[in-house]
């Protein structure tokens, strides 16, 4: 009986603008709890403000409403009735976001899918892994321990995968296991107005396929804006046998990076190679209280065989001397090497206490390794001219880093300041053939320079795809377009 | 003036039918021959029939016309132009596609892309060149040489490079660099209404972007089907330090695959592991004058540094010898190498030449690596019970394989069984998690398949992005959907 009504509900309404934030239709509430269950939805402050904003400085915007659907047909059931009362919808994962992904900006109901936490179809032979979206890298990592394989993709946080593949994310092994992108086999999607697509078919995972356009990549990176992810298929990859983590110092960042590009070109597998300024190498050894010298620096992992792990060493000194570096000795044993990593793990928190009770805020253009240089030494002479404070880290390999800007939200002048400061560093790394995103997505803040980027015909081009999968905007109103 | 007439023809003319094959308008000659030069144009029976069909046996459909445009601008127009006049428009390479992709089936202009040749942007430290589409991976390795850097993806013919991105072709060495769909950067695209495109924004090379969606996956594999892709960045490797091919026969099928398996496993970064059946091998042996033992086989090329080859190659021979394989010594100089590559590459004439005077057909499938070696030999027993020929070679690290069927194509009930046996085939495939098609795309022959594959909600979301890009689906209609 409750389960008709909320068929029928909405059947006869009109179409709601969604360019305002207006008010649910009366009943929504108690239909979506006839569906979820009443203890999965919630209309509280708390709860709501708790899932209005991930970690970026974006404010707040609450939904009207949370649920947590328990399984896909209870997703496939409430899109449906939200797709019939034109009420917006906005995935959530674990709320880690750096763009404002999860801002419900007009309103409306934030579907939270971490109860929805199984891990299936794990294949050892196929190297693959089937997740829901309350599996996060971290859960999904310890359950494939003692198995001999890994999902590699490391963006820092403990996300949610399918998160991971709404965004777009990558992180610090992106540079040898790729993305999240050639890293997805297919998608489990439930579509704006509920129905029910699997972007490589239902039940399929081979390591390639020509069949079709690509709707997996389609997918990945659509920021929630085209439908919900609630199962991605991985690739998983076989753990190295061996692994070394080093750290040198180099005497300029342009050594540091011409030192990244040799790696590069020596074909040397490098796992991990992330770049700290100056200033963020000093940050990062204050806060650790390991005291790294104040200089360029490159945070370097190698995976391999024992034996071609050598050999890698060996040819990693070479090009770091030849470009002036200077390292510590190799850290081979996990704890010596989880010390290391934590002090770039905690890179955000070394900045902040650089000036304690500021907000931060993280850029993330990418630009062509051939181009680093430049842009790098541009921005600090611009954070320095514009009084901001700013340490760089960087996914050097490719091309990829951030400024860490922290800075006093409450004062409107500085805010304003690192609003523009953030705007010519996404026009600079343009103007450098990059990206004002290379994996934050553009969610709220870079709607503009995506436009930029894109120009008017690749801009139309996703406005179309966008009409044709979600003609009534009700996918994540707001972002990215 | 010409120009003029030009860009008046058609704007008073209605939407044409696109089931049926309609001539052409009054006049749409003499206006292409006006925006091309009269030399660039050609109605000529041989010349149409010529563009008329692939490397398949798909029967030929010439176009009612080829054009040469000279230059992105033309295409442009000559697009506006067929778009004003709601006539198809087919893109055209190297004609070298196996599933009918440039086939003209409801006529219309056919664009000979292949006087557009230019190579530019050559980055060696960002490891990245731009290429038109008349440019071939053997011209852009030839460029390439001396530079230290390759593009690897190797689809046996010299196909042109942007005709591999639209195929979403990918080869031998797929297992390690990846299909083309990583290795594409952006892609230069004129739209079916002659609107200029860049899929990853003008003049943007970034190894990785998280900016908006994924466009240059959605025209690599898009057969065609969305644009005309008129150039192409792409990623380039460094060249492997050293080289070593070896070629290991197997007791069975399933040793062969196992063999596979546990060198992905051992994370060996094999460059090329593929397979061919014992009658595949008895050919290739016989045809190439090498005299290869009668059973499964595989061919194996490994990369690496010299130091860590040696490594690579006992790991490689332990594995071999646990699953029973026994091989030949490792060629490590260029011709002994090229020598077993070329047996390997002429297994299409090796197979054509059990039958002399017949025609060959290739199969597509892919199926997770768990489930080759069941069907594979569900395959073999089928191509038994069916009376066909039809030896097996392929990408058996991606779980990839082909079955070149050789039969007379003369005879309709032989010719039944063939479709028969590959309408069989395809849905073992797909019973297996698999796809109809690894690397070939879908093209004319695969559409009924790619619908069970999808299922109607995959099937239903590309039509849509079809009818978002091309709403009079004028780009190479009757192919993919």
């Amino acid at each position: 009986m409750a389960l008709r009504r909320v068929l029928a509900l909405g059947a006869s309404r009109g179409r709601r603008s969604c360019c305002s934030k207006p008010s649910l239709p009366p009943d929504f509430v108690e239909a979506l709890r006839a569906v979820a269950g009443a203890p999965n939805v919630s209309t509280a402050t708390a709860v709501r403000e708790q899932h209005g904003h991930d970690e970026s400085m974006h404010p707040c915007a609450p939904p009207d409403v949370v649920v947590w659907p328990q399984a896909v047909g209870q997703v496939q059931e409430l899109a449906a009735l939200c797709h019939r009362c034109r009420v917006p919808m906005v995935p959530f994962g674990t709320g880690t976001g750096l763009e404002g992904g999860v801002n419900a900006v007009q309103g409306g109901v934030c579907f939270d899918l971490s109860r929805m936490d199984a891990i299936t179809e794990l294949s050892l032979e196929d190297f693959s892994v089937t997740v829901e979206p309350g599996v996060t890298r971290k859960a999904l990592n310890k359950h494939l321990r003692g198995t001999g394989l890994w999902f590699p993709v490391d963006p820092g946080a403990d996300a949610s995968l399918c998160g991971m593949a709404a965004t777009g994310a990558s992180g610090t092994n992106a540079v040898r296991y790729g993305t999240m992108r050639p890293n997805v086999l297919n998608l489990r999607v439930v579509l704006p107005d509920g129905r029910l697509l699997h972007t490589a078919g239902p039940g399929r995972q081979p390591r390639k396929r020509a069949a079709g356009y690509d709707l997996t990549s389609l997918f990945v990176g659509s920021e929630g804006t085209l439908g919900f992810l609630t199962q991605a298929t991985l690739r998983l990859h076989p753990l190295p046998e061996a692994t070394a983590v080093t750290v040198a110092s180099f005497p300029s960042v342009a050594a540091a990076v011409a030192c990244t590009v040799q790696v590069l070109q020596a074909a040397v597998p490098v796992a991990r190679i992330e770049f700290l300024d100056e200033v963020m190498a000093d940050a990062c050894g204050r806060f650790s209280g390991t005291g790294l010298p104040v200089a360029a620096t490159l945070l370097l992992e190698l995976h391999g065989s024992r034996h071609s792990l050598a050999e890698q060493q060996q040819q990693m000194e070479e090009i770091m001397r030849q470009n002036g570096g200077s390292g510590l000795a190799w850290a081979e044993g996990l704890e010596e090497r989880e010390q290391l990593w934590s002090m770039r793990h905690n890179a955000w928190y070394a900045a902040l206490a650089l000036r304690p009770g500021c907000q931060g805020y993280s850029t993330d253009v990418c630009v062509p390794i051939s181009r680093l240089p430049d842009v790098v030494v541009e921005t600090k002479q611009d954070l320095q001219a514009s009084g901001l404070t700013g340490p760089m880290v960087g996914h050097v390999g490719d091309g990829n880093f951030h400024c860490i800007l922290v800075f006093n939200s409450q004062d409107p002048e500085e805010a304003q300041r690192v609003h523009a400061f953030t705007q010519r560093l996404g026009r600079r790394a343009l103007a450098a053939g990059g990206t004002c995103t290379g994996e934050h997505g553009v969610g709220l803040g870079k709607r503009a320079l995506l436009q930029e980027e894109l120009g008017q015909e690749g801009l139309d081009t996703l406005r179309s795809i966008k009409a044709a999968l979600d003609p009534h905007n009700l996918m994540n109103p707001g972002k990215v377009l």
